[in-house]
């Protein structure tokens, strides 16, 4: 490539990121050019300090800049349900849908023996963690659906045997092994309303 | 959307890029956070400095971080051939193509009075500039199969009259309209190796 050295930087850079091949980058770095000297600086700012400046909630562990995310301070919030999701970007999802109320819990992954994802490496502690400090009534699971998510949703409700919460999972909309962050509002709102008992 | 305020701000900066939308942004801002810190820093100082650090030749018009582009100052290229072209991706295209040897002019747009871009605002002055200081043989226009670029064409070679210098465009292989930017190789390849001379 014929491009003077920061230039090529900035390319290598955007390549770095999904979905973004040589062609894309070029475009985008020559772009960046073109922006106003504001949006760049601000770019260059939140960049840079992205990766210490978002933290994790320490109760739900979403992402937040302060100990607590905005969903577990907000207490308008119905704080006897909790939503369990694998990533903080499935909270954004259902904040997206807008009919669920209650607070969120992110795992931070799957339980996964083949990719050696033990549950000590997800945040399950923390969720029993809260069970014991907050008066929780419902679970609801919103996992991928996956042999990882049911997997992960047996391993939970074993745990909460003898407790008295009620446990459901969002229903099945959606083909076996579909990506959760692809599926339309509706469906998604869909799966929520219809959400099945586990337990008893 | 549901997240803390940084990250919010990077979607919007990533929402700023071409072909990037709502969705894209949010994976790329989510998959900033998980780089490496030192690509990190590299990113936010590279497109912080960016407008700053990148000038343009002083010479030819395309980018470069000193006085001169690295090929105005490149000693082994033939320096009695000019490509004259719109933009300085161009150039970086042609330089991928690997078969010209010779210097660059960047015009920095074309003639287009219904656009209001007349002759004064693109870089023409300074390649007449040039024909005075260096030792021209000959002239190859490059430029989009557009109304513009044959205004911009003929322009130019009327400037040009009756001074001892072979002028000659890039053939056509692509249909008029055709952004010269999605071109393969080979194609380009060809149109440099069928220029046809305009003049005498």
């Amino acid at each position: 490539m014929n491009y003077p050295k920061s230039l090529k930087d900035l390319i290598e850079c955007y390549k770095k990121l999904p979905g973004v091949g040589e062609k894309s980058a070029e475009r985008m770095a020559l772009a960046t050019l073109e922006l106003d000297q504001d949006i760049v600086t601000l770019f260059s700012t939140t960049v840079g300090n992205i990766k210490n400046s978002i933290k994790r909630c320490k109760k739900c562990n979403n992402y937040c800049e302060d100990d607590y995310c905005d969903i577990c301070k907000d207490e308008s919030r119905n704080n006897n349900t909790i939503c369990v999701v694998e990533e903080p970007k499935n909270v954004n999802l259902f904040e997206r849908v807008g009919s669920y109320n209650g607070l969120y819990h992110v795992l931070g992954g799957l339980i996964s023996p083949l990719d050696g994802i033990s549950p000590n490496e997800i945040k399950i502690d923390l969720l029993l963690e809260r069970l014991k400090n907050e008066d929780i009534k419902e679970i609801i699971f919103a996992l991928k659906p996956s042999i990882e998510g049911e997997t992960t949703i047996l391993y939970i409700t074993k745990l909460l045997e003898g407790k008295n919460i009620t446990i459901s999972k969002i229903a099945h909309g959606v083909p076996m092994g579909a990506e959760i962050d692809y599926l339309d509002s509706l469906t998604l709102e869909m799966a929520l309303e219809d959400r099945k008992k586990i337990n008893n």
